[in-house]
C-alpha cells in the first residue's frame, strides 16, 4: 500500500494518495492540485479516483480540477447530492484499487452527508489498515456537529453513533487518516498529531471518553468556538463544484494611480496582508488588515465580503500570489489585482494613508496599572477570554465587530488585544473602517503581556 | 507532537523529526541534512537531539554534519561504542523533549548494538505513541540477522527476544517507525506501506507469526539474499563518524582530453550512470554500467571498488551531481569528477568506444526456441532464479561474477538476464571488462519476457 | 533607455525589451513569453507595445499570447497583412515609448514584409541609439533572401537596398540588434557574438563589403544552404496569430499499452528525443530519432510531418516537457503524449524495439581503410560536404532523404555520417523507416574521425 | 566571441564573461561567483583567467572565489600591488584567448592603479570589438576622480589624459563595457543603459565634452556627491584578497530569549531590514534601519560600523538571507545571527519596542503651511536638496549625522524626509539611538510631497 499525505497549513488540512503499484486515489484533495500529479507521477501512479468524504465547509476542493486534470472519477457519499459528475455512496459499497479494498461507510455527524473510507489490503490480511474518516474522528477531538446551528442536536447524536457504532468497532490497531490537525476550526481541540489509531484515541481522545449519548450531545453543543460564516459559502461551492483554477484570470499588476481609481467605487474591498506592524505604520485608509503571517484564509473566508472586488496590499509579488491561493482555497474567486510597488509607491504618489499605533507589552502594563483612560478591548472568543484575560478588559469576538461596533465609544482611545497582536490588527482595521480613530493594537497581545507576569484574571 | 517523516527512495531509509513546540529530535539522519534544517525551520522547530538507533550498514548517517550544523547532540546506543564525542544510552534510560518522554530500550538482533526510542506524549497519555524501531521491526519483515555471518544465530536469537520481549509488548495501538521500507536489503520482503502498528504487525507480520525461537532463527539464517560488502564499511564509517560533507571538495568538470589522461592509470574506475541503453549504444572500454534509474546506490555501493578515484559518465551536470549525491550517500567520497560533453563529446573526439547489443524479449524468445548458440547467464540472486527462470539459463549472482567469471567461457555469446535490464547492464559491463566480447543485454529482462507468456521454470 | 535582451539557443533567436522608467515594447517574442513578464515586472516596466520587424520563418512569435496577458498593442509592418488586431506601420511612421522614439523604416529582403525599429534617447542626443533590424543585418551576416525561391534575386536587391540605402546610412556608432545569432539558418555565418555596431558591420561584415549589387545579388543566391520547409508554415501561422499555449492541451502520460494502441494507427508518429546512443541501444521500430542534444528544433520542424498526432518517446518528464516546449516554439502543437517510463518500461512490457549500431571514428577509418563493403553516407549539406569529406562517402542531405531514399541500395550496409552524430542518428531513423536494415551511425561524425587525422577529400 | 554580461542592481555592478569557444575570462566579478561557474558550463566555456580593472572601492570582488573554484588566473593591473597570486599587467601587455586578443591600458584616473582591456576579435578584423574599461568610461558619465580626496586633482588629470589620450582613440564603433550603470555611487549621473558606444559617448557624454583639461578638472572635484566611507575598505581588502564565501560561518538562528542577551553587550548592532513602514510600527530599541527595498548596500556599508558583530531583523529566513548576500558584497562579514520569528515573535516575547511615526505628504504639507512647529530635516545630499526642497527645511546629509547630530534640539518634533522614505528611515534610526524621541519618518518623501503640487524652493 501507498500512502502519501499532504497537510495544508493555517487551515490544518490533511489529504491523501492511496494506491497500489500503478493506481491510485486521491482523498479530499486541496484546490491548488498540482502536488498529487507531480507526487503521483514520481510513484508511477496513476489518478483514477477523487474521494469526498463530505463536503468540505472551511475550504474549496479540487476534486473538479483534479477530475478535467486526470480523467479521474469522483466519488461521493449519495447524500451530499452533487451537482457534477460523480459515482454516488451508500453504506455498503466498496470498490477495488488494485489489491486494495475500500468500504464506504455513512458517518454523519460533523455534516448531514459525511462519509468514511476504510482501507483493507488484502495482499496483507482481512483487517483494515486504516480508515480516511474525514472530520469524523480527530486526533484528540472529534468533528464539530455545530455547523448547521438548528441540525446541532441532531447531528450530534448521528456523530455518537457514527463513532461509538463503526469507527471506534474497527480494530485498535487500524490507523486514522482525518482531513484535519490542529488549528482546524472544523474542531476544538485537536492535537499537533497529524494521525493516529483507533486504539489510542478511544483511550485517550476525551470526546470519545464520553460514553453516555446524552452527555456527548451537550458537550458538542455547548461553548462550541464560533463557527465561521463562510464554511456555508464553502459547502455549497463544493457541491455544485469549484470552477477550476486554471481557467481563473491572472492577477492584474495596478499601479498607484489606477489604484485609487479602482478602490474608489464603494463596493471595492482594500485587502492589505502585511504584518501588522507594516500596516500599523501606514496603510490605505478604509483597508482591511489580515496578516499573511496569522490565519490569513479563516480570517479571510470569515470576514472579507468576497463577493466585492478584492484589491490587495502586499510587500511584493510573490506575497500578492500567496494570499492569492490562499483566497481560492476558502472560495474567494475576485481578487482583482494587486497594487505595484506596494505602500512605498503608493506614499511617493501623495495619496492619503492611516497608521494604526502598536502598544508594547510593557506600555500596556503601564496603562493599566496606572488605570489610564482608555477601552481595552480584547477580540478574542468568549471560550479564550474566559480563560484569562487583562482586568478591565471589554470582550468582542473580531467576527462580531460587524454587528455590535456601535457598543463602543466612537471617540475613546481603544487598545485592540488578542493573543498575539495578528487578530487584533484584523479588528483594529475594521474599527477605524467604521471611524474609530482612536484605535491602537496590542503588538505581540496576551503573550507579550503574559511574559512580563503581569496578573489576569478569569473573571 | 510533531512529527516528519522523510524517505529516501532506493536505500529507502525513513527518518522522523519529533518535537514538541520548540524543539525537536533527528532519528537516524541522512547524510544531506538540508532537509531536516528546512523543514524544522518552517515548524519552528530547534534540533537539539539527534538520535541513532545502531550502526546502519547500508547508508552513511548525517549525525556529524547535522551536529555540526545545529550544535544538537548526538545519542546512541552504549553498545556501539562511537569514536566521536555523544550520549551513550542503556536500557532504561529515558530524555524529555518538552512533553514527549523518550525511552530508550536496548533491541539488539539486526545488529549487535541496536536499540530503540519508545516515545510517549505525555499531555495525552501514559501509554507509548510509537517506537522508533531502526532496523528491528518492518512493515511486513523483521531486520535480518545475518549481516555478520559468523554471528547470524545468535543475533537471530537476540532479535527474537526484542521482538517477542520488548516490542510487541507495546500496546497494539501503538505506531511502529522503522528505519527502512521496500526496497531496502535491510530485509527481505517488506510493505511498500512505511509505518504501521504494533497490533497490525503482531497478526499479520509473516515473521512475527513464528512463535517457535528455534524456527524464528532457523527462518531468518537461511535462504537469506546475499548481503552487499560494502555494509561493514558503513558501520564503520558510521561508527568512526563521516566527514562532514560540505567538506568534500567539488565535483571536477573534465574535458575528453584530461579524461583520458586521468582514467589510464590503473587505479581509475570510469563509471557510467546512464540508462543501460544508452550504455549499450556506446561506452568508454572498461567502464562501469551502473543505472541512475535502477538501484544505484546498492549495486554502486556494493560493486564498485569506491579506494579508487571515481570518473563519472553522466548525461550532463545535474546527472552527474545526482550521482554524486547518492555515492556519498552510501560512503564512497572518491568521485573526482565528470566528463563534461558526456559521450558525444568523447566520440566527436575520436576516442575509442565499445558497445553492448540490446536484446529485446522477443527476440530472446525467440533465440530459446530455436536453441541458438549462447549462454543465458541470469545474474539475479538464487532466491529469485529459484522462483521462476527461463529454462536453460545459468545462475550466477551479479555480485558473484567478481569471483566466479572464469567459470564462463569467453568467446562464447552470453545475453545477460535480470528483471528488468538494469542489473544485467553491470553485470555486462563487468564481464566487458574480463573481456568477454559477446556479451548482449537482454532489454527488458525477465518481466518482458513474461510478458510474452513465454514458459518459465523453477528447475 | 533600459535595455533586456533575451537569447534561444538552438533557434538562435534574439528579442527584446526596450523601455523607459515605466513602460515598455517587446521586440520580436518567443512564444513563451514569461521571460518578459517576469522582467519587466522585476524593472518596474509596463510592457504597453509588441513590435515585430517581420513574420518570423524559423519559430512562432509570442505576439499573440503577450497581447492577451498585458493588453499590449501589436506593431507590425503594413505589408505584413496580419489578420490579428494590430497597428500597421509603414515608412516614417515613428511613435514615442516615453523619451524613446521609435523610428521605423522598410527594410525588405529578407522577406517581402520585413522592417526595422530605429530607437533614440531623446534624453541623450539626437542620433539613434540602436536600431531593432530583425533578419535584415546578422553579426557578420545579412538575412538570407531565399526563402521563398521564386522571388530570390528580387528580394536579394531589395536587401542591397535596404541595407546600403538605410541600415548602413545609421552613424558608425548606433548599435545593432538583430534577431538571429550564430546557428540560425536565417543566415550563413554569423558570428558568436550576439550583438554589433554599424561601423564594425559595414567594415568587417563580409556580405556588406560586396558594394555591387548585381554581385551581392549573386552571391545571396548561389550555394546558398537549403531552407527547411516549416519555413512557410511558420510564416504563415505568425501572420494568422498563433494560438495562445495556454489553451494549449496538458501533456498526457501514456503507458505502454495504450501507447502501442495510439501508434499503431497510420498516422501517428513516434518522436524519440533521447540522445542518438540510447536510440541506437534501442527504440521504438519506425520511430523518428531527433535528439535534444542537438538543433531539435530546426530538424522537428522541418522534417517530421506534425499534422499527425505526435507520441513522445523520452527520459523522463522534464525532458518530453523541454522537447514539447520546442515542438510549440516551431509551430508544432500536436504532442498528444509522452510514454510514461521511457523505453525500460516499453522493453518491460515485451514490445518489440529496433536498434542502430553505432560506429566509432577508430572502426570507421578501419572500415574506410580495409575498403569494407559499405555505403558511407554522408547527410551532411552539399556546401558542408565540398567543405571536406571522407574519401568515397556519398553526398545526400538529411531532408533530401525523404525524397531520395530509393537511389540507396536496401540491402547494403550503410553507415550514416554528419558532423558529430546527432543529425545522422536523425536520418538513421528515418532510412529504418523505409526498410534499410543495415544502417548504422557514426558516432562522434566527421569531428571524431578528422580528430584522428585521418584524411580527408574536398573531391 | 561569447558575451555574457551580468548586472547587480543597487550597487548596478556589471562584471562580463567573455571567451571563445572552450575557454573564457571573467572581468570584474562579483563576490557570489556562482552565476560565472553556471553560465560558462551552460556555454561549455572554461573559466581560465580573471581580469580586475581595478581594486573596486563599493563592492568586494569574487576573484579569489573563483580562483580557487576553477583554477584560473588573477590578472590585476601591476599598480595594484595585489597580495594574493596574480598577473601583474603593465601598459602594452597582452595575452590571447582563442582567437581573442586582449591589450591592456592603464587608464588611471578613477582611482590611481586603473586599467582596461581592449578586445579584438581577430577573426573577424583588426579593429577592437570593444573594451572593458571599468570605472574609467560610463554611459553617460565617467568614473568620478575624488574617492582619494588629497588626490582628487591629479587624479582628475590623469582621467581625462586616460579618456581624451586612449579610449577615445579607439574606433567610434567600438563598444563600451563599463563596470557600473545607473544608481552607482561611482559616477554622478550615469544612464539606465548599460552599453554604449565609444562614438556615442564622445558625442553625447557631457563629461567627455568638455574638452578643457582645466575645466574638466574643476567639473570633477567640485560640486561632487558624498563619498561613502567604506569604499577605503572595500579597496584595501580587494587588494589583500577577501576571504571565500565558503569558508564563512552560517547565518544562526537566534530566538528573542537569546537574542536579547546578545544584544545587550555595548558592541553589537541590531540592523533592521525591513520597509520603513515596519520598523516604523514597531522596532527593537537603537536598531538601525537600512530596508532591503532601498539601496541597502551603499548605507549598510557606508553606515553600520560592521566591526562589531551585527544581528539582523527580517521579514522571515530568506529575507535574512538576502541580507548577508548584500553585506558580504560591500565587505561586511560579521553577521552573526538573525531573529527567528522577527518582530512577532519578540512582542510575543513581552521584549520593550519603539516606534517611528510615519507622516504622510498630506499631513506634512498640513503641517508645513499652518507653520507647525517642528524641525523639517531634510537629509539627502547638499547637491539634491540645492535642486529643490520644502520651504524652511534644515540640509545635514543622512552620513553627516555621526557628526552633526549634536546640531539638533533634542528635545524637538523632527520630521526626517528625503526622496522616498527610505533614506530617512535609516536617518531616523541613527536619531532615534541619540535620544531624539520625537522622529518621525516622511513616508514618501519629497516624491509624494511634490506629487501633491506643493511649492518646493532652491533657497
Amino acid at each position: 500500500m501507498n500512502l502519501f499525505h499532504d497537510f495544508v497549513e493555517k487551515i490544518a488540512h490533511s489529504s491523501y494518495i492511496v494506491g497500489g503499484e500503478a493506481t491510485c486515489a486521491v482523498i479530499d484533495p486541496r484546490r491548488d492540485v498540482d502536488v498529487y500529479i507531480r507526487e503521483a507521477r514520481a510513484r508511477g501512479l496513476k489518478i483514477t479516483h477523487i474521494l469526498q468524504t463530505h463536503l468540505h465547509a472551511d475550504f474549496i476542493s479540487g476534486h473538479m480540477d483534479l477530475a478535467a486534470r486526470t480523467g479521474a472519477r469522483i466519488y461521493v457519499p449519495k447524500t451530499a447530492k452533487c451537482a457534477f459528475p460523480h459515482v454516488p455512496l451508500s453504506e455498503g459499497d466498496s470498490f477495488m484499487i488494485e489489491h486494495l479494498k475500500l468500504d464506504y461507510l455513512d458517518t454523519p455527524g460533523h455534516t448531514p452527508e459525511h462519509g468514511s473510507y476504510v482501507v483493507t489490503d488484502t495482499d496483507r490480511g482481512r483487517d483494515p489498515v486504516g480508515v480516511f474518516c474525514g472530520d469524523t474522528l480527530f486526533v484528540g477531538d472529534v468533528g464539530r456537529p455545530d455547523l448547521f446551528p438548528d441540525m446541532a442536536e441532531k447531528l450530534a447524536g448521528k456523530l455518537f453513533d457514527s463513532l461509538h457504532g463503526k469507527l471506534l468497532k474497527l480494530p485498535a490497531f487500524c490507523e486514522v487518516y482525518p482531513a484535519h490537525g490542529a488549528g482546524s476550526l472544523c474542531g476544538r481541540s485537536m492535537s499537533a498529531k497529524q494521525r493516529s489509531t483507533i486504539g489510542y484515541e478511544k483511550k485517550y481522545n476525551p470526546a470519545l471518553r464520553i460514553r453516555n449519548k446524552a452527555e456527548f450531545i451537550r458537550s458538542l453543543t455547548t461553548n462550541m468556538p464560533p463557527a465561521p460564516d463562510h464554511f456555508s459559502r464553502c459547502s455549497d461551492i463544493n457541491r455544485r463544484g469549484p470552477v477550476r483554477v486554471d481557467k481563473l484570470p491572472d492577477l492584474l499588476e495596478i499601479n498607484p494611480a489606477d489604484f485609487i481609481k479602482k478602490i474608489s467605487g464603494r463596493d471595492a474591498v482594500v485587502l492589505d496582508v502585511r504584518n501588522y506592524d507594516a500596516f500599523g505604520g501606514q496603510h490605505i485608509p478604509k483597508a482591511w488588515n489580515i496578516g499573511l503571517a496569522g490565519n490569513f484564509p479563516t480570517f479571510a473566508g470569515w470576514l472579507v465580503p468576497f463577493k466585492k472586488p478584492v484589491y490587495l496590499v502586499a510587500d511584493g509579488y510573490a506575497q500578492a500570489v500567496e494570499a492569492v491561493t490562499w483566497c481560492r482555497r476558502v472560495g474567494a474567486d475576485t481578487v482583482a489585482g494587486y497594487l505595484v510597488g506596494g505602500m512605498s509607491a503608493w506614499a511617493a504618489a501623495g495619496y492619503p494613508t492611516s497608521s494604526v499605533p502598536q502598544v508594547s507589552a510593557e506600555t500596556l502594563r503601564e496603562m493599566v496599572e496606572r488605570r489610564a483612560d482608555f477601552v481595552l478591548l480584547d477580540i478574542r472568543a468568549p471560550l479564550e477570554f474566559e480563560e484569562g484575560h487583562i482586568p478591565g478588559a471589554v470582550n468582542m469576538a473580531v467576527q462580531d465587530i460587524r454587528n455590535r461596533w456601535k457598543e463602543l465609544p466612537r471617540s475613546a482611545d481603544i487598545v485592540v488585544l488578542c493573543s498575539s497582536g495578528n487578530r487584533s490588527s484584523v479588528a483594529a482595521s475594521m474599527l477605524k473602517q467604521r471611524g474609530f480613530d482612536g484605535v491602537m493594537n496590542s503588538a505581540g497581545g496576551l503573550k507579550g503581556y503574559r511574559a512580563l507576569g503581569a496578573p489576569l484574571t478569569k473573571k
